[in-house]
């Protein structure tokens, strides 16, 4: 059994790993070790099935039970009430109210309300039902893998927002229960959605860089305030990620159109990174300073918070590097930098506006407008101008939750499978485990066990798809 | 004596350096290892004086001798052609016919002939003679510390092109020497000199960006063209360093801006980094492409070539990041980054146009041009215009060698001493060690031996100085 097989691996090779790898016994260095050597014997198991490029059996009606109904559940059961095809069957929240308010938005659509689940195990309830195909998870992010993987074991496919697992043990649990059941691992990451993101990737592939040599991704974005505020994030959880782990806690936005870009899981692979953080800066004292005015803040004085700024560099099999930054401190302009560096030329999106050289100046703006004529994408051409109008981060999310439909409901890959959910998931704790032990450099695990080599790039045509359609769409 | 102490610290313990630092023997890791400790030990020696913030005796008239008229040479002579008090005493290259051609610009500006050395010792020579207050260095690179130390040692003040030094034994060499001779030893940065800069670094300084928390430089310049060039560096000597090293091989334009804002040497310093290399995707392929035309490039078809892209990453005590990268072989827009982020604000020159954010959103023209009136320094108050008009980068060239004349007239310490030439010049062959092990975690030598927790920041003012005048200046 999987689960049996993994435990057994992590137990034999947790408590000899620094004899067996014949890594340095240094303190500090200890846990990265344990990793390091978790990490190789199980990237040494074979796949139990190779789950990119798999194709599910088609499904007519995707009926989706949500699950985490605070801040980004809403959005996404809106945005699926205007897609055919999708029955929204299930709405799921620990609190019973957010589920009554999240009725409305059916109602709104003129759609029937749904199956409510509520309290501190609702979502097991709703994962045993025998009425949907697909469990969306918008829950905090220590639940997104206990979910995902009770949802697989319970025959429905799992779509996940960012990051889908927060520990390499999670990843694996993602890969294995996926591998096991046959079921998709979607992670929602949105930003391999957004338009300029995906007309770099289509023109990466046609070549015009040429060989991509260096990428960029970031999540750049002041969340200083939300996250200290008592109306955001339900018990002070997302505060306290900040507060008790030091590395780059949120890579996935930056780091998945680069990791496509490249091939990642795809023709290449990741093959180790190196980590640094800068000191805190802001939040010890702006806990500080709340606190003065409010005993609420008094517990929050006692963390030892991230530093603002984590930059992880990380090297592929194939020789190319990809920077990632995460700071959500600093009083700075969001960014998710996007730089895609070849042979012959290069795009950066931030910061405003987005740029692309081909050779050694920036194109004018009429060369822009006519290298996106040239190299956007089916899917944008299809639904951009739709999403646009629905909305969600621009269009992104609905470019992305119309896709993931489309997929399912027509028999294709998905574009974003468990191997991609594991391995962008992952670079959280591993940029940690380099922090932790002075930048030492770690080793980026291969869930694909192999299969990398000859995995097919995701497919950025709308063949076989591209039925599905949107309600109340004007004409 | 200096030299003797450094070999005989150098000799034990290199020789023992696994055992005694307790460092893992692996093969790959000796070299770092090794690099590791001889830095350990030197770092405990103390100073045998501190430079920084050293004044030497004015000089009323300085007399200049400059070496290697190739390719920065000449430029440089003309530019201190036009500053009253400068006596270009000596010209000298190793091939008379560039010190024939260098003599036509004192001619042209009005001024007397200078005195001829020429040959492969020419250098020596002209070091020796009685008649020099300066030696103006801007040989190959592989020159710049034997002459500088020879130059300090033989009484004279050294000013040398990036990078001073190309291996922590040359960096350990300059600052030996400097503090034994009380000589100026200056790495002739002109980047620290441009507008930008200048105004961020004043920024800084009065606290606009809050606490600084991290920075970025870089040299993004495609070379390609010029280091395969015939007609470019002697002997195809720039394109061989890029053939047999791998690294940040020339870090300083973007670091020496960043290293002044973060106060390095002066109030916070270095203490590891982490540096990786993508493969190269350019210059091999270059070479042969050459080679299937040329016979002459047939042996440059053999070579190593560095990655296309470096980037890296330094820590400082204090808890601050800088994040520097180097590409000179992918086709690219031109780019130092110079990003400056703080608590506060942000400020990134490249790309193009360079933008100011006090905030979440950039600065408006109308906003910069305040920020700029409000900013701006007064050294390029007094001399930013004129310096434009001579030229050199933009001006930046000519603002620095104004300042190196008017410190040195006026009995003023330099703006970057000989530690910062050592330090600046050192991440070269550091991130060459962290590229070599996987990217392992690197110390970086404290030239300072502990003075920069005392080193007062940078000058920004003209108080003392700014007496010296420009031949030929309108009105």
């Amino acid at each position: 059994m999987s689960s049996n097989r993994r435990n057994f691996l992590r137990n034999i090779t947790l408590g000899t790993g620094a004899i067996v790898g014949g890594l340095p016994a240094w303190a500090k260095d200890q846990e990265a070790a344990e990793a390091d050597n978790y990490n190789r014997h199980l990237n040494k198991l074979p796949a139990q099935f190779n789950m990119s490029g798999y194709a599910a059996p088609k499904l007519d009606k995707v009926r989706i039970g949500f699950v985490g109904l605070g801040m980004r559940g809403p959005g996404a059961v809106e945005r699926m009430s205007f897609i055919e095809g999708v029955e929204i069957k299930a709405l799921c929240d620990k609190f019973p109210d957010r589920v009554t308010k999240a009725q409305e938005i059916l109602v709104k659509a003129g759609l029937p309300k749904a199956k409510e689940y509520t309290g501190e195990n609702g979502w097991k309830a709703m994962a045993e039902s025998n009425d949907l195909d697909l469990i969306y998870i918008t829950t905090p992010w220590s639940l997104h893998t206990t979910i995902a993987v009770y949802a697989m074991n319970h025959g429905k496919h799992a779509a996940s927002e960012v990051p889908a697992a927060l520990t390499l043990d999670e990843c694996w649990q993602l890969v294995e229960t996926s591998e096991k059941t046959r079921k998709h691992c979607m992670m929602l990451e949105n930003c391999c959605y957004d338009f300029f993101e995906l007309l770099t990737l289509n023109m990466a592939r046609n070549g015009i860089f040429g060989e991509l040599v260096h990428t960029e991704g970031a999540y750049i974005h002041n969340l200083i305030d939300l996250n200290f505020s008592k109306k955001g994030y339900a018990d002070m959880w997302r505060l306290k990620e900040n507060g008790k782990r030091n590395g780059n806690l949120y890579p996935t936005h930056g780091l998945g159109p680069i990791a496509q870009v490249l091939n990642i899981n795809r023709g290449d692979q990741m093959d180790h990174l190196v980590s640094m953080s800068s000191n805190d800066f802001s939040m010890g004292v702006h806990a500080k300073e709340l606190a003065a005015k409010d005993d609420f803040y008094k517990p929050y004085t006692a963390y030892n918070y991230r530093g603002n700024m984590n930059t992880t560099i990380i090297r592929t099999i194939k020789g190319k590097t990809m920077m990632l930054q995460h700071d959500v401190s600093s009083t700075r302009p969001y960014s998710r930098i996007h730089l895609v560096s070849g042979t012959k030329g290069v795009a950066q999106k931030w910061p405003d506006p987005a740029k692309i050289a081909i050779g050694e100046d920036w194109a004018s703006a009429d060369e822009m407008k006519a290298l996106e004529e040239k190299y956007t994408l089916p899917i944008v051409k299809h639904i951009g101008n739709i999403a646009k109008s629905v909305g969600g981060h621009g269009g992104m999310d609905f470019i992305m939750d119309w896709r993931l439909i489309d997929c399912l409901r027509n028999g294709l890959p998905l574009d974003q499978d468990v191997y991609d959910a594991a391995l962008w998931s992952a670079i959280a704790p591993l940029s940690e485990a380099s922090v932790k032990s002075r930048s030492k450099s770690i080793d980026i695990p291969d869930f694909t066990r192999g299969n990398w080599k000859s995995n097919k790039p995701v497919n950025l045509t709308l063949d076989g798809g591209g039925t599905t359609t949107i309600r109340n769409q004007k004409a």
